[in-house]
């Protein structure tokens, strides 16, 4: 079995300090959380951006600003940027953190209803986003909400617009769509091409058992309070003590850790790219 | 396993006679359509309403004239309104024809993506529809393009809106939602809560196998050219041809059909409300 | 999808004449029943051998004068002989089949519960019988009516005994093993490498609805007296009236169905080995 | 989710001290071992004998003795004593365990292949082990090593001698029977009835991730040094080991651990039984 690959989805775009005052929010709790998960065993850093005001914002100043931090704390880690939606609907305002050259940027490949919205990405916009990561280069982070977004993505790629190996990221518990089961989980992994890699971010109460059956189906793991915000036995979580905890697993069950650039590997991207976005950060 | 329950989508808001010169579009054509296919051997009908333009409408009167000469012609058979939104995103023009009190309803639990289009259906909407199929009394066939449209109709449950036995009808092979395999069918009959009902609805070249799937696993089935054009020969479907070839392959396989009154008590269909819409239609 | 190949398991060990009239006994029946089920479309056929008693034999003359009639009347066809354990126990006298040559031969590897018997296929005999397909190139049909018999033939090919591409006949419904279900062939064909192929051999009622799942799954078909003695009419079963029904249903769905040189192509079978066996019969 | 049953195989048939030191062999060892493991969380013992050479045995007076040492150390934990048949073939010694009326005995409802054997438990057997556990009222463990042993499990039921609910124990990744995979896990685990409780024991290095996906899906879990000898690190294993590695794994995941008493209740076992053997010991 490969080596578990950690991604921690830091902040999200719900979540408020209110509701955990663990959530980074700032470039500068963002960074020294990346710091401190990725001491723990974290390689792969799924990014958003807040205003002052801790909304959600596609500034891509705020994306800037984020990424010079955590480069300046973390240099190793991987950096992942979001495109989603509740930040702003303006198709080149979700595409612009591609356009920053950071390793991987997510991409949901789909529509949805999550919690009082429906996630709107039409087929036209999965085109131009596609189109926006293929003139780029960066590595898409396939998010799969429900089944049809996998084949939406290898239309994607039948077009030449996204390439293989794909990397899938299934979000199961979410409410609104695909329940956090691990029938739906190996459902999922079963209907990805072989050569894709896989990780799993369980929503809410979710995140921790399945990324457990992850790790012992041979899948990578993403947790973090942008997708839970509470510890199994009822605790308020933060972003480390969830990268610990799945460590501990892992070592239990004999799974060992990915180090960054053995992620790297595993998800074929291309060493070369690692700090390109450096250059695009003044 | 129980008889066969063979519903008709007639005619959708997509195909045109351009595409199909078979497709019924005005009352009179969808009336002698279902009469055909009542003859055939199918007992259920979805039925949308066109205008004089042949483009889809959520014109109630247009309902009204299609369930007037249907009643007409073959008084038997179960009624149901489409309440998709291809002709129209307004609630209230969404919900009318289930206040016409036809025996069944269609009710889509969740969005998703469909040629062209955000297939929406927001949380606010559901409780919306759902509200009005508690209200009448009317019972909806949950139209499911994705798993977490079954959980959406299950949340509806717990909140008293919609009530099992609950019928489920699996819309499958759309592109940009679930593609249509054994696979994916097998596993979203094995979502649904014991003593529910399904049908399948394969979109194009996955309606006949995919119906034949479901004759065998104990399922229903649903054809018709609003989800299927052409026959698995290459020559032009129509409604009729389909059925018949349905209860061909029924009859070899040992699956005996459901008779209309067969089919109300599969579905728990109350028999006082068979003619509740004629009083409607004035 | 490719197209459908027909195999028909003629007689077996276990029907009798007073179970079925139409079970055919002698080469010469046994003989005039492929030519009819030729006639109709089926290409494979897995032989066995009774005595002049109709008590299954393992004597290799019984097996010669079976195929040499086979041969006389419908030269065309693929011959699958029999290594079944119902006759004896020997291990000779069940390789000895396989010595002869035909194309292919039937090899179950693993034990289980059958009617009124362990069906014992050890470690130590699968080796055995695995070293024999070897040396004389013959290609097996994995028979599989439990999961780890899959595995097992994946153990035999890693010890270079058996050679990719695979086939399996997945035999499922038979009391004392796995049921006929539609989920249960589904798992089974997604537990076996890309690059296999695969038929299913529904036992007793599950012969037809499990070769109707299997025409629309990609799969192939296997059917006849020895697996199901009754249409699903009711009606007494011949070799000949299965097969039809395999086609008329492959017809309705759109399935092609295979040539015999079309199923040696499909199944990776030496067109130079086709005759083989007419110098072993004497 | 239900607390967690931990079963401990202490010693099996097959290990010896050579293979790993730490095996319990005498009943004085088992019986430590057992206190142990209860310290550590477990609560139900699979209790095998073992002669004065460390041969597998079916003499009762062994499984009296085992018994009586482990209700002196642990009364309080549940006792499950094996009829397999790696210490014997013969039916009576295989069904004496169980008419020393423990709360619980092991049965393989079918036949397949283990390392070097044919495990045999024909029909005949199955109707005559079953007859034991009827007279008896012991609750057996159902043993399943391929699917099919659900089914004869569920024919036995129905023959009206053994009784719902009945508990499964998924054993998975035995060489010659069904793989060790998640997968095969789930699959097993949605092959049964409703209102029955199972758990997995997955040999060798299956053990501990197969026990953590179980842990996570609301199975139970059944470790132990028959079915596994080496922990995931590669150290030698000991029950005790294994036992708290499993409880470490379940508070990370917040699943909490069955008392010997939550046991008998979620298993549906009658406390009045819990010390019946005491009367059959002398
Ligand atoms: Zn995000
Ligand atoms: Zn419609
Ligand atoms: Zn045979
Ligand atoms: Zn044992």
């Amino acid at each position: 079995m490969e080596k578990l690959i950690i991604t921690v989805a830091l902040t999200g775009n719900v979540p408020t300090k209110a509701m955990n005052p663990h959530v980074p929010m700032t470039p500068e709790e963002i960074a020294r959380d990346v710091r401190r998960c990725a001491d723990a065993g974290a390689v792969l850093f799924h990014v958003h951006a807040r205003d002052d005001n801790q909304r959600p914002t596609l500034d891509v100043r705020r994306f800037k600003e984020n990424v010079r931090r955590i480069k300046d704390l973390a240099p190793e880690v991987i950096v992942q940027l979001s495109t989603g939606a509740r930040a702003g609907k303006d198709w080149e305002a979700r595409a612009n953190p591609v356009r920053l050259l950071p390793e991987m940027a997510s991409f949901t490949t789909g529509s949805n209803n999550l919690p009082g919205i429906v996630y709107e990405n039409s087929p036209q916009f999965l085109e131009f986003l596609a189109g926006v990561f293929n003139e780029t280069g960066v590595k898409p982070e396939i998010e799969v909400f429900e089944t049809g977004m996998i084949n939406n993505a290898l239309y994607l790629q039948r077009k030449g617009l996204i390439h293989p190996p794909l990397h899938f990221d299934f979000v199961l518990g979410a409410p609104g769509s695909m329940p956090g089961t691990v029938k739906n989980l190996l459902f999922l992994s079963e209907s990805i091409p072989p050569g894709s890699t896989w990780s799993v971010a369980g929503i809410g109460k979710a995140e921790i058992p399945l990324a457990t059956a992850a790790i012992v189906m041979g899948g990578h793991v993403r947790v973090g309070l942008e997708d839970n915000l509470v510890m199994p036995d009822g605790s308020p979580a933060t972003n480390a003590k969830l990268v610990e905890k799945i460590v501990r697993i892992a070592r239990e069950t004999g799974r060992e850790i990915a180090s960054p650039d053995e992620a790297r590997r595993i998800l074929s991207l291309d060493p070369a790219r690692k700090d390109l976005i450096l250059s695009n950060l003044d």
